[in-house]
């Protein structure tokens, strides 16, 4: 199958390129390396000594006898992408290429603008792409389980039905988004729909939730292969910083009370979760929606895991409750479907103690290039007292 | 009050503006006159024959020796328009500064863009102008009733309250929008939502209908105070372009069987409603949403009142029914809630023979302007067969 992956040099865009071309699919790659700009300006790095795309591709090729196309360009610029899918005439697309953090978009009004900027228009610049070359292509977009924020009912998977004055529809579930980053995902689910709606397009939204992880089955193999490995405040997620942290002697960074409850995912099941994806497309027309986790866990669950398995490697780990930077529900009813990717076949990597020692021991390779002051958080969802004039 | 209108040149940002300004309020207005250029480039022109944003300033403060404030430029410019807010301190904003039309957002991908970027990073642009500077400032932000579509329940104003699995919360309606511009209204109105729960602003959405009529107590006093009346197929609204229609003996141009239903107000309700909602602000932290509009009615049921109108003024009406050129339901359930603004004192004036006479008298004095090329519908929604390469 011609598989084209936006965002295919990053964090799980990679290893998504080298799973489908494993298993022996035509695959091509775009990239614009923002993701590298984004957390250099941070003022950090990947801690895994990651290759750049040409030189990874090459590895690759040496190792598996697979080519991998690659094509550098911004999905904002729509003569590009227009060309990329003329070009490459892929029957799935996988859309990572966004800009994927929260506290990026929270940082300041330019960042805001462009995380909604490069996410809705990058994407709509893509829906135009498949409708006027290959309109029988079938889209899997990265989404995210933080569209829906924490209602005070059980989230379902894209839809609900609703009975109202003795009439009944199912329509799309309500969303209630954390930050102008999730905005930004929720805009393109409302554009991604329309277009299914109207031109009859097929997609599948994956709302996923916070992935961890380090290794997959192909880059395990070379380090020339291994993905990044984000443990910023910005671009880092909550329990690969928190194994990082434990690692380094850094107490576990808990933002208020812990209580935050989300759903998590391994990162291989991130790459299995996409392929059922793919090998199952939707139907023509259809905007399919799955919720893409495989276990729920509140924060303060997580650190004491971290904390447990840490202590149980030698190390001492405490546990720090932070003044939360972001606005946010610390105690709250959640309750999250997320059937139908177990429907169509996934099987669980489920989090333990030994997956935590697992991933301990991966950080603990590159323990000295990490750059601790991008550890805290620093980036407030409320910068509190506006600048009176 | 300091009130400040973005697109303040507009069709109905400047009866508006001259709303508030003859109420007293010390009025700003923010155009880049891209709507002026819209309808340029679509080949048409407004009906009447409308002066410069400083010439209609210049007549308003001859005949009312009050002062119009004017700021020439793009609210996707984020730097200028947190210039103008920081410089203005607005206690009200009404954001019309945007691109209105849903056939100009399906014509082509530069114009899906271009509508998605103006409409929601200018919108965005606003949020943090008002965050940094006049964080009391309420927003009054021009929505649409296109944004929830035609569910087969009743449409409430905004939220809805929903049980499910034994739990219960109110939350936003579901929508299901008609165009990519309808998009990028619920784009917008999702960041307004989360503007308000996390930085505790408070805005008012207006989901209009659609709006009819030329004149307001303001303009109809001297024709140098006009405002923009459009009839062609991108920027015209269907009772106006119908009137039009009539008077210059061109066929009523329904769109499929005419069976779409929709809410419709009269200009002079959209300024008392808007009046309405900056009298009345929403609370800190509120997002509050009103339907705006006054009474429903097929398009059909719009072509024979505008038929025996015109015929009971000598004018011979035929009704033509075209392909439909875009996609949407022809016959449907509709049934939108609008009771909030009546409770807050609005006083319809309702659609009639009488009323369609006088916007036809209005026409007649300019029918020798009509440019009839531009009626014609030609954007469709689905451009059909994708190019084949």
């Amino acid at each position: 199958m011609r598989v084209l992956i936006l965002g295919g040099d990053g964090y799980l865009g990679w290893p998504t390129a080298l799973r489908f071309s494993a298993r022996g699919h035509d695959v091509a790659v775009v990239d614009n390396f923002a993701r590298r700009r984004w957390v250099a300006g941070a003022g950090s790095d990947s801690l895994t000594p990651i290759l750049g795309l040409d030189q990874r591709i090459d590895a690759w090729r040496e190792l598996s006898s697979k080519e991998i196309h690659s094509y550098v360009g911004a999905v904002e610029d729509g003569d590009f992408l227009d060309g990329v899918v003329a070009e490459t005439r892929p029957e799935a697309v996988i859309n990572y290429g966004q800009q994927p953090s929260a506290p990026y978009s929270m940082a300041s009004r330019e960042k805001a603008v462009e995380t909604q900027h490069a996410n809705v228009i990058g994407n709509l610049n893509l829906l135009f792409a498949i409708r006027d070359h290959v309109p029988e292509c079938h889209l899997v977009k990265l989404g995210t389980m933080g569209e829906y924020g924490q209602p005070n009912i059980d989230i379902e998977e894209g839809y609900i039905e609703i009975e109202h004055k003795g009439r009944k529809d199912t329509l799309p579930f309500p969303k209630l988004p954390a930050s102008l980053y999730h905005c930004s995902k929720v805009h393109d689910s409302t554009n991604i729909h329309f277009a299914c709606r109207t031109w009859g397009l097929r997609a599948t939204d994956l709302n996923q939730g916070v992935v961890y992880g380090i290794e997959t089955d192909e880059t395990a193999g070379d380090e020339r292969l291994i993905t990044r490995f984000d443990y910023d405040e910005i671009f880092g997620t909550v329990l690969n910083r928190f194994c990082l942290q434990a690692v380094i002697g850094h107490p576990l960074t808990v933002y208020g009370s812990g209580g935050q409850t989300r759903g998590f995912l391994n990162i291989r099941d991130t790459l299995s979760c996409v392929e059922l994806a793919v090998e199952n497309p939707a139907a023509d027309g259809e905007f399919r929606v799955f919720n893409q986790f495989t276990e729920q866990f509140s924060v303060l669950e997580l650190a004491a895991l971290v904390k447990e398995a840490g202590e149980h490697l030698g190390y001492s780990v405490a546990i720090q409750h932070y003044d939360n930077p972001r606005v946010e529900k610390e105690e709250h009813y959640y309750n999250a479907v997320h059937t139908k990717l177990l429907d169509l076949g996934l099987e669980p990597t489920l989090l333990g103690e030994e997956l935590v020692e697992s991933m301990i021991h991966v950080i603990e390779r590159y323990k000295g290039l990490v750059i601790e002051g991008a550890i805290d958080p620093r980036t407030r969802w409320n910068p509190g007292e506006p600048v009176s004039l």
